[in-house]
């Protein structure tokens, strides 16, 4: 399969609806608070409107979490505080519920799938369905992946995207679990965005200077053979990425094809995102971040993707565990504009609309 | 009664218990992430441990919304975008579930109580058990309320705070419903920040140019007769409030009095809390800022009492709104203490502990 023929390539991404999302605005206007007075959480109504094409919107029936796990050769340089087996046992993690994302999104009502793209160890076969191969190629010298790979990865995250929405899902998050992947997210954001290798790399899960040195050569030699393919999605993912990130990426771009709304978390799913926007131009608008990670690299795309985040928690794990934490935000959202009574139906006066002069209501309601 | 014998006089505030304080911190180095990288999260499930008492802290039993409705004889100015008639109107809607703090505390789990404590207009005795009387003194020339009054509204929302907390609520939220209430609530927090009037006015409901001139100018007026009192919270809440502020900085005391942990709102229920805090000194390490409101008053009242929100969404609604949408990143933040695997539980690796040396370990959990 060559690459520009292969699954990096996605039929045009649609908008979603106009029509609606101009309906959304009007029911805001008609439910009984002041315009506006709901501030984010109405545009966000309104966003979720306009995806699902129907106003007011229909309750989420199934939000639901990919988690997308892999080790990466660069992680030998000592670029993390933790090693590399901390992404297979933390796979085992995720199964028995016990990580951070799986409690999070028990509280938001959301369910969580992992699948194995790339990690340095044996997992269940039911997570390694899509499993493309064991870690990556060290980024500061050589590809992340072959040619071939690329194109199996960016596939099994277009293939794993459709799943879900054709299994029902109508809300989707991508995580992220692979101890180094900071580093080739750092090197994607940079190479897409232009910034300086200082200015990407961060503490991840928590390095010392000696370690952020290392890093910061890592991303400093990895961005040199980026910036040669930075125009070019696929190629970017087969030089400086990682089969999780590939797959995420191809995840990204198809849950906008399928018109299916997202909840980014922080900077390795954000760097994805990033490179599924070139994959899938318009891809952005079905899209919402959840949160703003203190990763420094997160800002600088979030910023290149125009996304504002709805939370800013300091927060900087990863697993999706931002987005979930914003998930709850999105479910009120909507359910502003389905539940909440209009002016019309609960006779409370508009802005102006003094009724004093024939007596102040009595109010009766019990 | 007298003032400063009576329901203004509140007992010691006790800190939460800085034991467990020290036990959480300590657990959430031991769960499955990297040591801080829930952010504020983890200082919120710390929080919620030493309100508790216990850690891991017990999940919450019922969270409890209560909406302080109250007209403000100030309105006739012509400082808000609506009638006063709104206000009982809308305790209607509150009371059919329609107003957005319903449906946002349904999405949380939380349940709304509503008591009218001023409102002019009738309404069903069930919501006004406690009320002290219709509207208030205009604030720009007389009084807010008669001492009495006074008296009466405070210790009406300490007896609601009581009667919440012996029924079962384990975290509480104070809502305001009132057309005119962010014009009382910007004359105390210019008293109590020594703010001009101007810094505190805003465009509460989403008033014109003309109304927030004839805002100004009435704050402006009432802040004259405000400053003389400001360093006395019951002749401030007597001046300057109105029965539905007073009771609020009742029932924000009398909570940490009970050691009850409390979500604030927006600037009108932060402008009683900095109240209360002159009432019980100490009472603000019960209470957490749910989200930082566009009333530019809100930002001066949460640096006086130290308090950072937890979300910034633009929203200006009142009710309560803002701390329920927060309420779910606060019942998330005591489930992670509670149900995340530790280190030792899930067999993974801490940072530096590589075992790779004796073979990485392989997944085998289904």
């Amino acid at each position: 399969m060559t690459v520009g023929e292969g699954a990096g390539v996605f039929p045009a991404v649609t908008a979603p609806d106009e029509q609606v999302h101009r309906q959304a605005v009007a029911r805001h206007e008609q439910l009984t608070k002041p315009a506006g007075s709901l501030g984010r959480l109405e545009e966000l109504g309104v966003w979720i409107a306009a995806c699902q094409g129907v106003c007011p919107p229909r309750p989420f029936a199934r939000p639901r979490v990919v988690v997308f796990a892999g080790d990466h050769g660069i992680a030998a340089s000592g670029v993390s505080a933790y090693p590399s087996e901390v992404t297979g046992q933390m796979v085992a993690n995720f199964l028995v519920g016990g990580a951070a994302v799986n409690v999070l999104a028990t509280a938001a009502g959301a369910t969580v799938r992992v699948v194995d793209m790339a990690v340095d160890a044996a997992t269940p076969d039911r997570v390694a369905q899509f499993k493309v191969r064991r870690s990556s190629g060290s980024i500061d010298r050589e590809d992340a992946l072959t040619a071939a790979e690329t194109e199996q990865a960016i596939a099994a995250g277009r293939r794993i995207a459709d799943e879900e929405v054709d299994g029902g899902a109508d809300l989707l998050v991508a995580g992220d679990m692979g101890i180094g992947n900071t580093t080739p997210s750092g090197v994607l954001v940079a190479a897409l965005t232009g910034a300086e290798p200082v200015a990407v790399v961060g503490r991840g899960t928590g390095i010392d200077d000696q370690a952020w040195m290392r890093k910061a050569t890592a991303v400093r030699d990895a961005l040199r053979r980026a910036r040669k393919v930075s125009g070019d999605p696929v190629a970017l993912l087969r030089t400086s990425a990682g089969a999780d990130l590939a797959a995420m990426a191809g995840f990204l771009a198809q849950a906008a094809v399928r018109r299916t709304p997202v909840v980014l978390d922080g900077v390795v799913v954000t760097a994805a995102a990033a490179v599924a926007e070139q994959l899938a131009p318009g891809a952005k608008q079905w899209w919402v971040a959840g949160h703003r990670s203190i990763e420094p690299a997160h800002t600088l795309v979030l910023d290149h993707l125009g996304l504002r985040p709805l939370l800013e928690l300091d927060m900087r794990l990863g697993e999706g565990s931002g987005a979930v934490a914003a998930l709850p935000l999105v479910l009120m959202a909507a359910r502003i504009l389905t539940e909440m009574a209009t002016f019309g139906d609960a006779g409370v006066s508009g802005p102006g609309e003094s009724e004093t002069s024939s007596g102040a209501p009595e109010v009766t309601a019990g």
